[in-house]
């Protein structure tokens, strides 16, 4: 197992989840609205199709926050979409507790993040290392998760 | 059995699929499109959601129709939809030969498709009867249906 | 900028959101659904495909509406729906304050409808105007859409 | 009527509502998943396709399950999905009082459950008994659910 | 490599891609059919969620299959769901050579797919054995077939 | 009137739609596929989501290319998705003859995209030199697009 991993418990905490129906904008300025708020810093923001009255194709507008930041992302919906409404809720949350650890490969660096629950490690490969590693060698995101997995399981692994 | 229906067997015919991406245009613009591609004769118009490059939510706009119908069609999306292209291909189709025939229940009459397949008849309750009377007598749709095939098992049904 | 508009600031109420899961129901009967639900006063009533245990391809139906019309549209959800359950959660809500005005288009009247979001204007067309003329004038939504806007940024835009 | 039916009122209850957004995990995986939250008593699980951030095509997954059980069904979600972080929230939930009766068809016994909504009755042919003797006849769930409701109709039924 | 791999190239072939549209059957009704045309032989049998006219959510069910069973596949297609018709055209196909091979794990045997294309190799985990080993030993599927690539990568890999 | 503007009529030409259904690989990596689908020249390459056997939730891909370019794409679809195997047809394609035209907007030029359909005009703003504006002023993409639009019917338009 990771030394340098620390192992505490399933912390449980609050967020908050915002709705949007949006049945009179267009899917290009719904893509642009969603990268205004990633870069706010919403834990996650997101579209469902979804299917109205009079015919209509829409989407719901997720957006994943804390509290503090609710105001900000409604300011971003109303500013960035057509909507003239937002509703949310507060939900509790479950996190797994999680380090970081790096592997190397034979493409190169590969950042990993590590979760624990229960006796079990949960590995994922970061998107952005692998993603530039796969276009600098020309191969599959795959390919490289795949490698980085390998050398971790080598390391540290289920052994 | 029914005396009145005609018992021929599937034909094969062709009929041309039209598929458009729209990421461009509202909801309520494509809920509008779809009414005149309706009412201009399509045999089928209908959106499937898609997601495209960029965050894109988009929708792809799917009309079933015939050769003979297919300039009008795409004069429809061209007019109707943001999209600056469009695409088809021809099918082949085969459909049961169906009749028509009218029962009474206690909401009032119901039209009713019977389709033959095989030794099988396939019944559908036609939407706009049903509709009619489910809004006049302020019950669900699916209880003037039920209403209307017992009503046909009685007369002609599977005895 | 508009004399008659009405300056307030965004307020702050409540919405009840009510979800029912819909695996056993024809989507013609769900479109009959709908329309009862929007017809008795519903804020909106939408569908969103899901995908359920033993492959089956299923619709959640969520109505947003306020806590004195909850159990009108609970009862409606049981009547013109097969349901056996329906569950819901208040929600916070915040939208914006808003006006109406009509302008004069090449095509006739068109009503919009003018939200008012910090320093900015949020400015929509309202579908049943524009569809109108659109029909008449055998000309797109859009096209009805544009040249409204076109008349309101004229006489109070963004000069 | 039904003698044995139970007619008592709606009942309110509670539900939890379980959240999760899984952006890393492939289709059969999150298939595999469903079957062990359902064999763990899951009310209802259930995906819905979501579009994120980074052109990721997603899904949502949704538990539906009581309070009781509300800690399995986070542990099968943290052990089964990718998903580093689960949400949920309380709702309200009415459910319709049920019974359940057998009617004999010409293809076998199918079991039917009966709802009570004000003074109307809601028949719902049971999954299970009925796939079975479709399996076994040869014809189509459709087939099977039409004989039993006749069935149920003649005995007890609208008459 | 794999001394017992079969080294070919990629071929080239055709199959039969079928399209319904069905707005008048429940997602449980499609659930059961989906379960026929793939016992029948289907390659690929699957739902698209689509949005017709008359608010109605509905699916596009799609049989992937070859000339030969078309025929069948259209048999089963209007027996087991509610069309009157269904549409098919002939698409050109790809594939990728493959064999399959056993590792041994900690939790037992598990099979995979490999296939060839240009100089890399493309593994699977087949399905059917790691979801019973997740069963027998209670971790996820993910686990089982993440210790089958390892397995893999150690004796055949891509040292 | 444009007076730089080419006015040809719609010209017929053919594309080929690919299509590949993935169940076996997550969003993120499908992301990752997009983005080289689409650098590598593809007209178009969007998902949609499907639901397979075994409760399987998975997405079809789906890549417009030219037949030059066929190749191509498929060896991109069996590198980055995890299919073995691709399906094709051809399909002909009109697509509106276009011009664009810079326009100058109270936050700097933005490009539109002019089409010529019949009589009447097709104007669509292009989507990078309006969400660079947008950036750059703290603008909706929406506020953008509606000064470009009023800039262009104030020039050429609909006078
Ligand atoms: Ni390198
Ligand atoms: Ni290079
Ligand atoms: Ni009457
Ligand atoms: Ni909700
Ligand atoms: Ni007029
Ligand atoms: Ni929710
Ligand atoms: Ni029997
Ligand atoms: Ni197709
Ligand atoms: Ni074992
Ligand atoms: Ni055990
Ligand atoms: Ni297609
Ligand atoms: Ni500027």
């Amino acid at each position: 197992p990771l030394a340098s991993q620390k192992e505490v418990h399933s912390t449980s905490d609050e967020i908050v989840e915002i709705h949007a129906n949006v049945d009179d904008q267009s899917g290009e300025g719904l893509g642009y609205a969603i990268e205004r708020l990633m870069t706010a810093g919403a834990y996650d923001a997101y579209f469902t199709p979804i299917f109205m009255k009079k015919n209509r194709p829409a989407y719901q507008v997720t957006v994943i926050t804390t509290s503090a930041k609710l105001q900000a992302m409604v300011d971003l919906l109303m500013t960035h979409t057509t909507t003239f409404g937002v509703r949310w809720a507060t939900m509790k949350r479950a996190t797994l507790p999680r380090t970081f650890k790096t592997v190397t490969t034979e493409f190169g660096e590969v950042t990993l993040k590590i979760g624990t629950f229960n006796a079990q490690q949960k590995v994922t490969v970061e998107y952005d290392s692998a993603a530039a590693l796969a276009d600098s060698h020309h191969v599959s995101l795959d390919a490289v998760r795949r490698v980085a997995l390998l050398a971790y399981d080598k390391e540290d692994g289920m052994n």
